[in-house]
């Protein structure tokens, strides 16, 4: 007998962070039937994490939600550095905070996370997805039938939710599951329940945090630019933010923060006026004063620098975000991962659930997802510690100097925008014919470019053609060769035809804004007037053109590149070995 | 005895089309009270107005309204133009469809009208107004006494107001109003009553409108883009639409369309089917044709062109929009110029409603905008002949040859494109400096530049610093001269001291975003950290930067350049001469 607290879903997330929300939010689009609980009894109202990078602005925008982000956030384009001088801390340098070239919003953006969250949960709301709260997992089971295990319409996960806000005797439920998420933080009960362990150290930096909003009596010139401050005193970065707030990270003597009895951080030993008090020690001969009642969190912390030892269990259950990694958040990487981690498994789970995809499918996820946790460690140690030494001068200590400092800020650039990353071959990404598009990094994200609309010239950036809908893209550069991929495309016993409703087909034509006609393409290449596209620049000739030099693509051989539901290339198919398209889409779909 | 249904208002506005409701919404958010009412019951679900021209673009960025008309309408970007050829209809052109340089928006947005009111009501709404329907007015008078009508304190219009859908002997109202705003459309009921009468003439251009979603039968390479064709038999423009649609205008023989006994167009004559007949020989050798069902609106009309002797009684009653100028759709202008009129009307009511002008000012409503219905009327007799006569090839025919028409078309760009409005001499308009920034046109509207932002260096159009927010704003070019001009905006006897609330200060700095303090321009000129602007590029160096030379100011000597409530540059003064400011606002503005 089914008890009545008993129901099933296809997707349980567990967790309404960063990364909990990102999934709720792509599989409630995605329509996959889906729920979310969170223990928190309201959403975030202040402080944590807060910085947006490059990358993770494309992906707000594959969503529709970067508008949301840029008339909220504050964006921090430039980054100062300031070095001890003789009077206190001098400017050495100001340069712009994004170096990554390829990057399509060149800066980063900065809001408190409950306002990050909320763009998210006012878009899963709109596709009538609510997060359930205050609810927390009390106990979680897996099917140990191999049977059960391998069948995607199998339900073999059983969690206990507890809903903290109800009456005890009517406050457990039972939920049945396909796929559950483990987006439930740091301490991730998800984690903690499947015994996986969390590998890597703590470190000796200890770190306050205060976001503020500055009075007029602060003079400090880079208040509203990321500045990475050091001084004989310590050091400190400022993160603007937005309104007129900005952040404090504080770099702590350990000795005062650590209690030597536990070991570990005591908050007991700091407020925001002892941490403003340490600020301006270091920002001498500038003063940093906080309108009073206007500091609305603050927090010390020591960093820690580790990843899970597993991301699934049977590919059933999955961690994601802070659950699976931690790190300090000098680099802003934090809440990015995160949302990075569900990106990439949400349109997997979809793919599964439609039947479009065999289950094995989700095996690249801890695949692509662990090993990007373990770069980030390795870069985060590096890139903190650099925030965390004093600068090295005249050859006295240990830091490094502030040309390695500066270069090594910049050349970071492409890893800590986001933009860098690059995943491995896969039975979804396949690198064999890299040379047909030889500067489109088969295994990283597509490669933002303004092309025009054939039909009506409007302008339109190659990414906003492959938004996050859990489509496959074909970006058809069909050359001299149009009929041809015509004709292959339409082959009934083609993938296409098998799985129409998992592809689009986009059409990137050489030609000229002032003649093309967009009907000279062969019908299966255009299947609506905007899906034809044109290699030419915009209106005011300030913008695109040459994106076939750009992706490395010949203009007369073509090619066609296949992208991901999560935006990153996933192979591309030169037009005189088109069946390669049968065997990459054959390594992982199902046939109708 | 005051009756029950007797109320006060300050501003009554009549009619909630594109001169409606901009005026509602721009005195709601100006915390004016406001009231508007509309004889439908409903808002308009298709057809009519949907062109928008660059510059109401412009002016829809001011209130913050672009980003919403850019997510739903259609972008014209190109114009194609077709003659007649052996064989039908041939391509001679497709050119940009924009050709005033200096657009911020280097395009055309069509939507339809009830989708462009809908704009305005969901921010009316916001602000706590919402259209009264269906509701008329049946009586309107005004007072004869002097006094009354000059004090901007007393409500000297008395409307009364027939609600349609209430039971009659509870259906009236006595309304009393400061302010009437007669936006009631071409038959305007105000006009009538005002005595008000329409100057102009009826042209013998009879033409069909029918919006259309086309078939994928249709095979028009040009069915996308703003097309003008004629044909040997006769003439045709296509517009694109929002989403699939696209509206045809159809030139016809009047012996068709007129109704012989009346003299009058007759709608019994055609239905949409006959129209696409007519279409499809003009369109020879391509082929138009119609998804069935999916045709929402039709008409025909013929032009009149024409201009109300009077756009206001004693500055208490006003027309707007239709009610004031009719003209024929060729040029897409009837929604722009009434929407522009009560751009112009609303910030001077609300200025003489807050206390901080003279009644007088006013008088500069008709002045301004009836001046430019009569341009206009002037323009579109050329415009629209230009279209709808038959050009002349190899000396045979009367109309223009293709060179004449192309250069028309291009000529008129700055007309067209709504950028070119000049608004004469007047107490809000001081040319006399216009040395001091030789190429910034007083009277005209603020050009767009990109600047950067001193304190963050992020990116601002210079016009999003000078919103719709009923303020003047002083755009000091401090050139060597910041303390001076910081003394003189401190004087307490000066206008800047005088009428604080009414005027933004924005500082506009020399220097490079590498190296500037924003700190080191005098507090006065710096009212809040946004408000600190560079004349450098934005961080990628493709846009931005040289607008000293651009406006033509020095970047030593500087100005100050004075932008009126609804954008266009009302005057300049050159930092040796600021007491003209003193003048300028001391001769409309009233002191505290």
């Amino acid at each position: 007998m089914v008890s009545l607290n008993e129901s099933r879903v296809d997707v349980l997330v567990l967790g309404a962070g960063p990364a909990g929300v990102m999934c709720g939010n792509a599989l409630a689009r995605a329509g996959v039937n889906v729920r979310i609980v969170d223990k928190r009894a309201v959403r975030v109202a202040a402080g944590q994490a807060d910085g947006i990078q490059p990358r993770t602005i494309e992906v707000l925008q594959s969503y529709g939600l970067a508008d949301c982000l840029h008339s909220k956030a504050a964006l921090m384009v430039m980054a100062a550095f300031y070095n001890p001088g003789p009077k206190g801390i001098e400017r050495i340098g100001r340069v712009p905070d994004v170096t990554a070239p390829t990057a399509r919003y060149p800066y980063e953006a900065t809001l408190h996370q409950g306002e990050i969250e909320a763009i998210f949960l006012d878009s899963m709301k709109k596709e009538g997805l609510q997060v359930e709260r205050p609810i927390v997992p009390i106990a979680l089971q897996i099917s140990d039938d191999p049977e059960e295990l391998a069948d995607p319409r199998a339900y073999p996960v059983k969690v206990v939710l507890k809903h903290l806000a109800k009456e005890s005797g009517d406050d457990t439920e039972i939920v049945r599951a396909k796929f559950v998420v483990g987006a439930d933080g740091a301490h991730s009960w998800v984690r903690k329940t499947l015994g996986f362990s969390m590998d890597g150290e703590q470190t000796d930096f200890v770190w306050g945090v205060v976001d503020i909003v500055p009075s007029e009596v602060t003079d400090f010139p880079d208040i509203r630019n990321k500045s990475a401050i050091h001084s004989t005193n310590g050091s400190c970065m400022v993160i603007p933010r937005e309104g007129d707030k900005i952040r404090l990270y504080i770099q702590l003597s350990d000795t005062d923060a650590v209690n030597p009895q536990t070991g570990r951080v005591d908050l007991g030993r700091y407020d925001p006026e002892r941490l403003l008090k340490v600020a301006n020690k270091i920002f001498r001969p500038y003063t940093i004063h906080a309108i009073p009642d206007q500091i609305d969190w603050w927090t010390i912390y020591q960093i820690g620098q580790r990843v899970a030892s597993r991301f699934t269990a049977h590919e059933r259950v999955f961690i994601a975000g802070d659950a699976c990694h931690t790190h300090s958040p000098k680099a802003g990487q934090g809440m990015n991962a995160s949302m990075n981690d569900t990106h990439n498994l949400a349109w997997k789970l979809t793919h599964v659930l439609r039947g479009w995809a065999d289950i094995s499918l989700l095996k690249t996820y801890e695949f692509e997802r662990r090993k990007y946790a373990q770069d980030l460690i390795a870069f985060d140690k590096e890139f903190s510690a650099l925030f965390s030494e004093k600068l090295r001068e005249d050859g006295e200590g240990h830091g490094p100097t502030y040309e390695e400092f500066i270069g090594a800020f910049q050349n970071y650039g492409n890893f800590s925008s986001g933009v860098g990353v690059h995943y491995s071959p896969s039975a979804v990404t396949d690198p064999l014919y890299q040379a047909a598009a030889e500067n489109l990094i088969i295994g990283q994200r597509l490669l933002p470019h303004v092309l025009v609309r054939a039909a009506d010239a409007r302008e339109v950036n190659i990414q906003d053609l492959a938004p996050s809908d859990s489509r496959f893209k074909l970006f058809v550069f069909p050359g001299v060769h149009a009929d041809k991929v015509a004709s292959f495309l339409e082959r009934p016993e083609g993938f296409f035809n098998r799985r129409r409703d998992a592809c689009s087909v986009i059409t990137i034509m050489c030609g000229e804004k002032a003649t093309v006609n967009h009907l000279a393409v062969p019908p299966v290449l255009r299947p609506h007037w905007t899906k034809v596209l044109l290699d030419d620049t915009d209106i005011t000739g300030t913008r695109g053109g040459w994106i076939h030099e750009r992706y490395g693509i010949s203009r007369m051989a073509g090619a066609i590149v296949v992208v991901r539901p999560d935006g990153y290339v996933g192979t591309v198919a030169p037009l005189d070995k088109l069946t390669v398209l049968d065997d990459y889409f054959g390594s992982f779909m199902l046939s109708t």
